[in-house]
């Protein structure tokens, strides 16, 4: 499978996911500013992904540092911020930055030089831990799918997304190798064309059968009764079971509700944002008109036409079916759901802290 | 307003609407292969459209025939199923050349020429009758807006999509006129665009506060509450009060339908095919699987990769508020509505027949 983020000595090395599918070209990154503008541009996207990116940046910085010691929390908070800015709805983001600040805090009496080594050796456990988390989202998730299953998905929640495997395109995966699925629906996902470009992609890399559709189409294709199950990823997930994800993705449910077809969203439990009550309290990104305005540098419409323009929309928990995570799989209700998780996942942690 | 559509001495000219919004390029058309080309390619499109240019098509035809009078009949009949071969689901095709082979028939004893000039009569009133039957529909449809509405379109159902003024957009222009509209949101309208690249012009042209999404918004912007109608034109209409309509309108209605929100079809009666009880017996055409794979020339995907791509989809009867014909509006029950609207047709047809 295609490695999506390493380090090569010092450096950071990116897949520019913006290239895809026309070129697999990696980019070396030497300062965190060159990670935060890939995390922005979308060279690097799929909450997951940026996460764990982003604390390769991390780690990389402190890495480099050349000052004083009493100079360092202020160099490592500086960098923290700056990757904290680039994208505000995907909140593995901050989490990751936030454990890459627990370790680092713990670890404030060592020299730079150590501090450095605890900070990357954090992050490529993290790799590993979502490489880990996205096979057990398949497990759990494939055995929600009936033989020859249709299924549906929006932008890519799939190896590309995350350090490997993927989380929606990870459930197909598993079940695909149980010969549980029929073909995958990939929805192109306009503005930035994740599905047409990466989804389509990877799935006919791992030979796995994919038809595309425009977005619009999806309605069509569930009233002619070739759906069977809709898989999505998640930015985010508030404590009720509100799922902030890739702008669309409401649309898909409402019409998944109004044909009854289940509604899955996975993701790692590092998605789930317990401090937001409700989906109403997850900023929604808005970005570059232009994205709407044109496709790849090709301009569809007037210049300076009003454009909205936002990145995710939410969906509210009443339309999702489950949410499969690494420590399990919950239906509604979702808050008492996701709170069992969370309590399973503390007692997982501190039984390996202890070990 | 923009011509869509024009005799010129001899030949028929089309607006190239393939061209725009970036060029206005009119084409010149002395065959009807051409005629039949454009309809296919659609740089004439617009099911109202697509009839009128069909039937003047079909009279230029006759204006160039040069053969003996008993081979007349075969040529006319030749031309038009060449026409009514260009595209399946738009019934004011069929409709349009129906009409047009009755005239035919109704004054076979003249010569070829009296014929030529009798077809080509008919042709113009029917571009005539077509832009007065706009104008209708907007009188009737703005009837139905409030003061400040913001109103959602897909597609073109403009100006362009008919001989003049619009189907939807004709109810918006004449709800403008009455200051009704805050603004109308325009689906981008995948694969071919015309909401960009039609609506987005034709509303501009006509300073028509116009915002522009991609097609997996509209439940999003929707569920921001700022959406008080959904306005849609038709390709055709069964007696029950399914719609054909370009392929998204299922997925607008659905969407419309579980915000509260409601939604309109507009369309000339012409569109009302009264032969077909439901949607079921509609054809919808599916289209080159190239109109997805890429955007104006620039590819978007791997080639090659497996597409569905039909150019419509059907909206059942329940999910339709109203249907705004020039000869009033109905709501449910359908068949019982269209049915009076159908009746209320022959009588003012049958009424003129008589002065």
């Amino acid at each position: 499978m295609i490695e999506t983020l390493y380090f090569d000595g010092d450096d950071v090395v990116i897949l520019n996911q913006a290239e895809l599918p026309e070129r697999i070209s990696y980019e070396r990154c030497t300062t965190v500013e060159q990670v935060a503008d890939a995390i922005s541009s979308l060279k690097v996207r799929g909450a997951p992904l940026i996460g764990v990116t982003a604390a390769f940046g991390l780690a990389m910085a402190v890495g480099r540092f050349s000052g004083e010691k009493p100079e360092l929390p202020g160099y490592f908070e500086h960098h923290l911020q700056l990757l904290a800015g680039t994208r505000p709805t995907a909140v593995n983001l901050f989490w990751a930055l936030e454990r890459m600040r627990v370790v680092f805090q713990g670890c404030l009496t060592l020299t730079p030089r150590e501090i450095a080594r605890e900070l990357r050796s954090k992050a490529q456990a993290m790799f590993v831990e979502d490489v880990r988390a996205n096979n057990r989202m398949g497990d759990y998730g494939q055995e929600l799918l009936e033989a020859d299953s249709r299924v549906m998905t929006i932008c890519n929640a799939g190896a590309l997304a995350t350090c490997g495997y993927g989380t929606a395109l990870g459930v197909v995966r598993a079940a695909h190798k149980q010969g549980k699925i029929k073909k995958v629906w990939a929805c192109e996902t306009r503005p930035v064309l994740q599905g047409s470009r990466l989804t389509v992609w990877e799935l006919t890399q791992d030979r796995i059968p994919v038809t595309l559709i425009t977005d619009g189409m999806a309605g069509y294709v569930m009233q002619l009764g070739q759906v069977d199950a809709v898989l999505v990823g998640a930015d985010r997930i508030a404590a009720n079971g509100d799922v902030a994800n890739k702008i669309g993705t409401y649309t898909l449910a409402t019409l998944a509700h109004h044909h009854g077809i289940p509604f899955y969203v996975v993701a790692p439990f590092s998605s789930v944002d317990l401090e937001r009550p409700t989906g109403k309290q997850i900023p929604v990104e808005e970005r570059d008109h232009e994205e709407v305005r044109s496709v790849r540098g090709v301009p569809l419409t007037l210049p300076g036409v009003d454009v909205f323009n936002p990145a995710f929309d939410i969906t509210p928990a009443e339309l999702v079916t489950g949410i499969i995570t690494e420590r399990g799989v919950t239906g509604p209700p979702f808050p008492e759901g996701l709170y069992r998780l969370a309590q399973r996942g503390e007692r997982h942690e501190s039984y390996q802290g202890t070990q």
